[in-house]
């Protein structure tokens, strides 16, 4: 792409609109990055080491990029999923060949907006392009200029949140903070929450011996609380949660210190072990209200879809697939108890478009606590933007959301996600001026309030 | 906004659409409004006193305004929700505050082009311009051409339906018919028909007791006959039914006798109650058949979702959440029974757009009973009419709709809503127009029975 | 439609866009069809008799017609559903009466279309032409170049395929075939599937008869086999299933052996057979790895929603309503055991649009032999088709898509059909690259492959 057609990438057609998408876009386009939901380890800052070869850096731990070869016929194993690729260029090759297969995806966006404004290469992947295109990488990699820490400066990152285990001494986080880094954990709490989930009694035995609580549920829900006052005192603004269905249960203490008990001992059903993850959804509300970690909610993904992948290359590999949602019902418990109550934050994540206007959009429109989340995986898109603020503005405004959330593995592909969103609402926004719905200085103002303010006070910033 | 941007308000941007979507608009524009569903009270034609305060006007009665405010942190008691403010000053510069947070909104269009096109503002409101709006919408407010009566005029309102109580002797609605406005109630008869709705009993006893039936089924479907009799002869032209879930289901008399006992007996089962309630929905449709009460169905609404603001502040005040919603299989024992009959009509609303094209659609686009309401409260919005008609012409073409229903509480907002979906829907058309897929004359034509033909038929008007 | 409008027919209105669409769209507007699912009768070519009247060729014989004139209250019995109309004019003259209905619908594109560029006829229909336009196309119906053979030719179609019962003895196929047309059968064994269907027995029976195999499961497996391999030695390339629920089991063969005995001994429950069909449906997919046939399948409609239509006019009379579908757990256990085998091809389609970006792109975006399918029935219209690109592509790309399928009876309409979904493409891909997201090469590359290799691809031709 050339660099006049860059310009207005993503705006619409008409002159008009498109200009005035540009004016808008302007000032926010080199602002700084809030990344307040992400999965970047925290290592490859601190370590601060030259990245790999351009394979591993684009292909391997992406699952993105992964799954499109894959399901083109590609071996993951030569593409070095769950691990380093064997051969990179020769997977790198791969990538060149199937190409076309990422025109109009979100993958092929980000990453033919990466070889341009990160590595300045514009010439069309192909087989015939791909080694010369892997060489000018290679040599890009090894400048010192692109180590992680020159990256993070380079790419405007005022504030960038990881996800941990609630185990995790986040001694890294404190130590980048230190060095002037905002660097900051997030509680996952996932793997302790979900008896069904892989090792769930080992976990919970070392989450309790590590806090040195008894092994009953008032002492479980300590030792929870206790982790994630060291995420607090580590810096962290928000706890995340990740579940199937998106369904809370109040239960009363009794109750729930008995079915801990029976799924402890083994004993339970998959009806209990399904309350209990209710449960547990209506705890970690509980708990944010005490210590003021925001909560987000990324519910609705049927994980590891492919046991057989699963074995072979391990989660996280491209065959998590939604399923449909649903919040007004699920969520009722929680949002009676808790979702009046001053200070407390829940973010709503979907991958099921049909809640924004459903659900989303309505809950947002009334609780205070209920904060609309941004795109999310499969929607991470321009046109699943564009269909996003359609859906959810008319019912809630842009006040009532969480700002972009990059929600990324892949640092290098950070600046592009955020500019890419950028420009989807710069598009939104020119459209409503152009039709007489907004004001200009009103869509000024919107437009820089995405980028800073509405994330700041959504996560607390 | 100014007034040259005013005139193409919510036409597209690209030239040649927007100038044919003016054209198609210009004869409709200022066309009789016909409101065959709404919420306003006809005491406020009937006493034709001034209007309230400001706050108290676009504010306090109207929850689309207030939930947003309240989502943004204020207190409902400081709205006046569920009375006049205490301060509707105050209110009104709690609007101001937050102004910003409503861009984008259907409540922000509409408050804008009241001020605009009633009171002559066209100054964005702020906390800087607050008091200076509210003093000179106060003076408006005193003017004799301001009061209800001489705005029903204004308006060019042809036919407004209101919704009420069975019980409603409907003097009010016949004496403003006497003075010539046709003001027509509508028999809206939840209360009285869904077992879980508070005080069902005394409800049901009431009705038996004011029309002299029987306390068995036979004698409660009577009342109701009677009842809405007494509407048909008031000049009511349809019954409005609201439920959760759009289910219905026929029993044979002896089993519907049995369920109606045990539910006075006060024995029922939540299952049980749904059932009747299913089955109460196909008995509407039965009455229909008989007295031709066009019949208009508004489901998938969990309403009062925060019972703490129920208590607080009472029902409607914001927090009425939809749901997913589906129609093939649920209306099927009612249209396998009466989708045929002549004259029966079936006016289907939904606030799950997947409905659309999945379900309502094909339904209007066979059965000669079933017609597609027009977007519905979340809905009723610029894109999402957008959506709408995008989601439904397509199979079922412009006849089988209901036409435009505002379906308000707020008087004043009536003529801003019919102009807003009659500007949506010349976009629409014209782009379909300049897209080749539909004659200029057929669109004109369209276009005029859209505001017109379409709801006289639907509704029987 | 004139000549100058019909060259830009569904092109966006952005001049720059406009212009792009139809350079993209020329190369590709006489390309050769391929139409690889099909309902037309392949008598229709074999006897090569002259197309009956206009009312009978456009009217009786396409649900999508007379379902909206029935909606419109002509009686289907007047439109010669179920047959031949008794009076072929009165006919024609109730679908000029209502034409106006039909204005932005996708029946009402086709026709228009057909009538000018296979009739040349462009003036309106309406009351005052109708015996004028009736009269002009019984003169060309009598003109042998407007036989059925002389239109396949003309139309430049490729590949054809039909759908037809596994008991037929696909002669009239094989004799096509002998004559030089590619007329392919598709093996549709949902009757044989499906123990809830009219006859299940005695099909079952005449089946295990024909085939010679034993009356227990083994046999009627091994007898399914027997006849998809006629299929595939009379040229098939899938079979098709359509199904209420797209629901898998993979069940061991003594439990699937007793069920199918409880279930011909007539004493299997509902939960039985529902079973039994996600079992066969499990099992069509063994079947296909076995022999290769491509798997398609059509689930989400329920069918005969009108009892009383189906009683007085047969199925397929327009009344199947779509109902919410959903793939992700449902069709796990299939692509847990097929999913990744080489060469399986499951090809998905869904009249529930909101699975695109939830469950198909995602499913097809990761496994190699799960394919989308292209908008169907209700969504085969240009709105839907964008509707679809937008939701799809950013997951999945233009490469894991089945390619245009017209799925229709009406052999008159196929050429317009693939014209409609060409231009969309043409549309949709114009504004992908003058957004600046896909290269003009790249559009240009995909354009003509969307026609052509990708529909040789995924149903292997």
């Amino acid at each position: 792409m050339s660099d006049s057609v860059a310009a207005h990438r993503l705006f619409p057609a008409d002159p008009a609109t498109r200009a005035l998408a540009g004016e808008l876009f302007a000032p926010v386009e080199h602002a700084p990055i809030i990344s307040p939901h992400g999965h970047v380890d925290p290592l490859t800052l601190a370590e601060d080491r030259p990245f790999d070869d351009p394979a591993t850096l684009l292909i391997s731990k992406d699952h993105y990029v992964t799954r499109l070869l894959h399901a083109s016929g590609v071996d993951l194993a030569d593409l070095g999923v769950g691990g380093a690729p064997a051969d990179p260029r020769s997977a790198w090759r791969l990538l060149a060949e199937h190409w076309h297969r990422f025109a109009g995806t979100a993958s092929g966006y980000w990453i033919a907006e990466e070889l341009r404004t990160l590595f300045g290469l514009t010439e069309p992947l192909a087989p015939a392009s791909a080694d010369r295109i892997y060489d000018a990488m290679s040599a890009r990699l090894a400048d010192p200029a692109f180590r992680p820490r020159a990256l993070f400066e380079a790419f405007r990152i005022e504030v960038l949140a990881t996800t941990d285990d609630p185990l995790d001494g986040l001694q890294t986080h404190r130590r980048l903070q230190q060095e002037g880094l905002r660097v900051l954990p997030t509680f996952r709490p996932d793997a302790y929450l979900d008896a069904d989930s892989a090792q769930f009694d080992q976990r919970v035995h070392r989450l309790l011996d590590q806090t040195g609580h008894s092994a009953d549920f008032a002492g479980y829900l300590r030792a929870l609380q206790d982790r994630r006052g060291h995420f607090v005192d580590s810096g962290a603004v928000s706890a995340d949660i990740g579940v199937l269905e998106p369904t809370t249960v109040d239960l009363d203490g009794a109750e729930a210190e008995a079915l801990f008990a029976r799924i402890l001992a083994g004993r339970s059903t998959a009806t209990e072990r399904r309350q209990f993850r209710a449960h547990m959804l209506w705890q970690m509300a509980r708990m944010s209200v005490d210590d003021g970690l925001v909560m987000t909610l990324h519910p609705g993904i049927l994980r590891n879809h492919s046991t057989e992948t699963l074995r072979r290359h391990g989660p996280d590999t491209g065959h998590d697939i939604p399923v449909t949602t649903s919040f007004a019902a699920g969520l009722r418990p929680l949002l009676e108890r808790f979702g009046l109550v001053p200070g407390f934050h829940l973010i709503v994540f979907t991958v099921d478009e049909t809640t924004y206007s459903r659900e989303i959009a309505p809950l947002a429109g009334f609780y205070p606590s209920v904060f609309i989340g941004a795109p999310w995986w499969f929607l991470d898109a321009p046109d699943a933007i564009g269909r996003f603020r359609a859906a959810v503005t008319e019912t809630a405004g842009f006040y009532r959301g969480s700002g972009f959330i990059d929600d990324t593995r892949a640092f290098l592909s950070i600046p592009v996600r955020h500019d890419t969103a950028r420009r989807a609402d710069a598009a939104f926004l020119a459209r409503l001026v152009i039709e007489g719905r907004v004001r200009r200085a009103e869509a000024e103002r919107i437009m820089t309030d995405l980028v800073d303010a509405i994330p700041r006070q959504a996560f607390k910033l």
